[in-house]
């Protein structure tokens, strides 16, 4: 019998295990849930507080003040939903499409670990090369915060490639999790986050910048969706939505297919387990592949549970968020709600390539459509913020999910336990999240306030942007919605003509998932994943056994330690201890006058 | 026979790669001569346009004005002495005592790496390694390069140990050359470096620096011998002298040892060569090492030439150097020329250790001691002005050459064809050099004026320490003369001991002349040698034979590379283009002033 080389996790080690490293983390996401997140974008935006700094649309329709009650209450009906949508597609996702999710791989690999202590040979020098990553990740990371006392500040701030490219977002940050990304994530990922970033940011964006004053006015405020933050986000949405309904549809047929001839099997006597469901005899799969997808199909978590469970929380939040949100009218959520599996797929698919999770970018795009059906006159503010939560909460439950399973499958856990457990934190975080908030909400008095501790800029954006969102589509920048559909269409055409031409030539097409991600965020990170991509390329090269047995390992301990420094990192920030240094990046004409400045004072 | 690793370089190829190399680098070093070298020092500090910006001894008989004749002939007349007055001693400082040169190394390596076509398989292996080191620190080096938009710009004002660290000197600059050179010397140096750094900035500065007001007057500028500066240079020297007097005691006393018992063999009958001219029997010595010793020595400079040459020189020169400075009476340049093989013997002593040639500093103490011994009412200012040039050419040039023997040591190139050719270079450097600064000096008639292209604030720092140096020894800071007997003490005691305890503790005994170095230069060069001893370290821990087969390759690749990368700096600098970025490190405090500023600018 051919050897396994990776342990069987069993349940309660790893459950442990993962908790730990999730809740760590949690918290410090908790923290910036005020600062940034969800907390302090819509939640936050919904206040008299955030009202009263905005111009227009304040009666009290479109004012809901945090309160402790409504807020655990809410969670628990939303976050549920994105835990649900996606199950059925998890065996799609995982095996079939065969996503990455680096997160999860790296998470994966830094569990199996700690589990190889009767191992093979080659198993103890991964784990002493990972553990070696790992630290060097984690004293970078450390490094790093040193010289980050203010805002550009610091080796994310470096303008690699000059300070003109620096403007445009073309930079390498010195983020060993995204060199990691790069290394996990196959070449044509790399390469199309890349192409992505040049088309948009290279040369789309300063285009549109050019018709300032004609597209768009030129006074605009660069957080407006009326600007060409306009143009970037929902631009980036047509593709990631072109690209995940073509893959959605596909999958739906696919798996309607089946189920049909499934069922004509069964009429005619054969085994009522469909084709697809076999793992496709695959010369590369390895015997540790097929053990982890035969573990990953065994323990189903049944199909009905998913959809009942889906259905019976859409009903229940469909009855009570109008309560809560008396503009949030109940077929709102119900339209909310049919749509919302398919943006979770998007979500989940685009996170499965690189990582990134446009949990934000779904909220606003909800903001709008809910805020502009709604319209001015009934709330439509108030409405679009809680709809961006509902959207946000489901979408970015959904790819956390699938990032958990792709660890559960490469872990060798059971998934029905993965998700038991997930169903737990969830609904930890439900209570938790809200406390926290509402702590900071209540010590603090000034939470918000621009000159405080603990400002919120993004509950004023939030709300501004719910406020062009009723004005309609038509608020749109000039000729958005226009380039909007050119690249759904584009995302589809590309996707078919990938399915068309066969794996030879495919390897060679970009995926518009992934060059849709860096339309909004920029292109850096997709400078950094492939630096991670040309370490492997040329370590593959050199020596490619020892590629290809450490390579994964190496990612795994850059991602895996960056990710760890973030929890000190937070318990710093939280100890109000601030990082002593300043490196900051000047023209060499501003570096004149800033020294003469200097000297003087 | 034992194969030789090496190839034996033939005369020509050798000593056209070097004229390439060493001249090449000479253009760069005219440049900063302009700058902040010799021309920009005591030369410019002679003129009457620097006279005028100080406030004393403005008199006729302490200026003399830059004119092309005087310049060439001065440095005709100086300039070889260097080259004859170690000619004696190298076979003890490369052999017997084994000085690394790190820059003579690693130029070593990089020719015999052009030799190697038919070598074997190891040998092409190594310089496959110090080509990639050498492209990486090369490019390492333009990479920094455009960063340094600025004063206490870049990567070299990192505050890598923080803000309080870096005020101290005490950071590491990113130096691939003092990586490469903390590899190449053996651990004591580094660890001795880095000691005589954390005694003198890290405690004895400070503590001196504490009694600004009692041992020194608190409102006097930083670069006054009145001050701090005078405590870090003259115990610098003390310790430095103390270590290079026992040293070349201890060789006199050796050499004229050997010599009696040679006369002493030859008169009974046995033959003349004496038992110190063979090379130890060392088994650890490598075949290599023994073919090295054996042309190395085989091809002999006559002793005679070198003394011969040494007394000619210095006779010409004490008869026109008067003629040319008045001040500067025969008796001074006399006693001078008996000195000056010691302070060179140190100097070349302690560039063979730590690669640092610290003719300045020797400079500076001719300055002072010629500058008393003349008074204020002789012209002493210009006394010491031109004592202060000529002990510099000396104890450069001794260094130099020392280092390019080292090279010709490890290249197998004849020492005779060596010293030619640098009879022929220095020739060349005292045309070419005073014709190079007349240029500028006549181009640009602002030359050392503060507001212009060309500062020449060394001038006016030399001229000071010159207008000090009159003053006497009395004039130095308080206690600082008992410190440097305490030092010039404590170096002697330590020498005897290190040689009295045996080579088992002696390893552990820290060396005065590498502790001297950075009491004046600052400790940052020693952390960056620290670290490549810790690469060395943790490399053979990891693999001892291939790290000391591949060790000195990337030495060699790093200290090259980063070298040649001078070059083209040096055109860039010519042709005007200045780097396009600031990286600037401001504590927290002020990054928010300057954020302000910025904001508002």
């Amino acid at each position: 019998m051919t050897k396994l080389s990776i342990p069987q996790v069993d349940g309660f080690v790893e459950i442990a295990i993962y908790y730990l490293y999730e809740h760590l983390l949690f918290w410090y996401d908790k923290y910036k849930i005020v600062n940034a997140g969800g907390f302090g974008s819509y939640l936050f935006g919904m206040s008299s507080k955030v009202a009263g700094l905005t111009t227009e649309l304040k009666d009290a329709d479109n004012i809901k003040d945090p309160k402790l009650g409504w807020m655990i209450g809410f969670m628990f009906v939303v976050s549920f939903l994105g835990l649900f949508s996606l199950v059925p597609l998890r065996k799609i996702m995982i095996i079939d499409y065969k996503l990455m999710y680096p997160s999860g791989t790296a998470t994966a690999y830094l569990i199996n670990g700690f589990h190889t202590a009767q191992g093979e040979k080659l198993a103890k020098k991964q784990v002493w090369l990972l553990g070696k990553c790992f630290i060097g990740s984690f004293f970078w990371g450390f490094f790093q915060w040193f010289y980050t006392g203010g805002d550009d500040c610091g080796f994310s701030s470096f303008p690699t490639l000059g300070l003109k490219a620096f403007q445009h977002k073309f930079f390498f940050d010195f983020s060993s999790t995204y060199v990691g990304v790069g290394m996990i994530c196959p070449y044509l990922v790399n390469i199309s986050v890349l192409l992505g970033g040049i088309l948009s940011w290279g040369i789309m964006w300063p285009l549109v910048e050019n018709q300032k004053g004609n597209w768009f006015p030129a006074d605009i405020s660069a957080s407006s969706l009326h600007g060409l933050q306009g143009y970037k986000i929902f631009i980036a949405i047509a593709m990631i939505l072109g690209d995940g309904v073509y893959n959605f549809v596909k999958v739906i047929l696919k798996t309607s297919m089946s189920f049909v001839a499934a069922y004509r099997k069964r009429s005619t006597g054969t085994l009522p387990v469909s084709e697809d469901d076999q793992p496709d005899i695959d010369p590369s799969v390895t015997y540790d592949d097929e053990k982890r997808t035969e573990i990953f199909l065994k323990d189903q978590i049944p199909q009905w549970v998913a959809y009942a469970g889906y259905i019976a929380v859409a009903i229940i939040s469909i009855i009570t968020l109008p309560h809560i949100f008396p503009p949030l009218k109940w077929y709102y959520v119900l339209v909310t709600y049919i749509f919302a599996p398919i943006l979770a797929f998007c979500n989940a698919y685009g996170c499965g390539l690189t990582d990134w999770s446009l949990a934000s970018n779904y909220g606003k795009l909800a903001i709008f459509v809910i805020g502009a059906w709604a319209g001015s006159s009934d709330g439509g503010v108030l409405a679009g913020l809680a709809a961006c939560g509902v959207m946000m909460s489901i979408v970015s439950t959904a790819s956390d999910l699938m990032q958990d399973f792709k660890t559960g499958y490469l872990t060798l856990a059971s998934p029905r336990s993965m998700f038991i457990s997930q169903i737990l934190g969830t609904s930890m975080g439900c209570v938790i999240g809200p406390c926290v908030f509402w702590l900071f909400y209540k010590a603090f008095s000034d939470v918000g306030e621009e000159a405080s501790e603990y400002p919120a800029p993004y509950g004023i954006i939030y709300r501004n942007m719910a406020i062009l969102g009723v004005q309609g589509f038509g608020s749109l920048p000039k000729h958005c919605l226009t380039l909007c559909y050119i690249f759904f269409a584009l995302a589809i055409v590309v996707n078919f003509v990938r399915d068309m031409v066969g794996k030879k030539v495919a390897r060679f097409i970009p995926i518009p998932m992934a060059m849709a991600i860096p339309f909004y965020l920029g292109p850096y990170f997709a400078i950094d994943m492939c630096i991670g991509s040309l370490i492997l390329f040329v370590w593959e090269k050199v020596n490619k056994p020892k590629a290809d047995s450490f390579g994964p390992a190496v990612a795994s301990g850059l991602i895996c330690g960056d990710g760890i420094w973030s929890l000190p990192q937070a318990f710093l920030a939280l100890a109000k201890v601030k990082p002593p240094i300043c490196m900051k990046f000047l023209s060499r004409s501003m570096n004149v006058k800033v020294d003469d400045f200097l000297s003087r004072s």
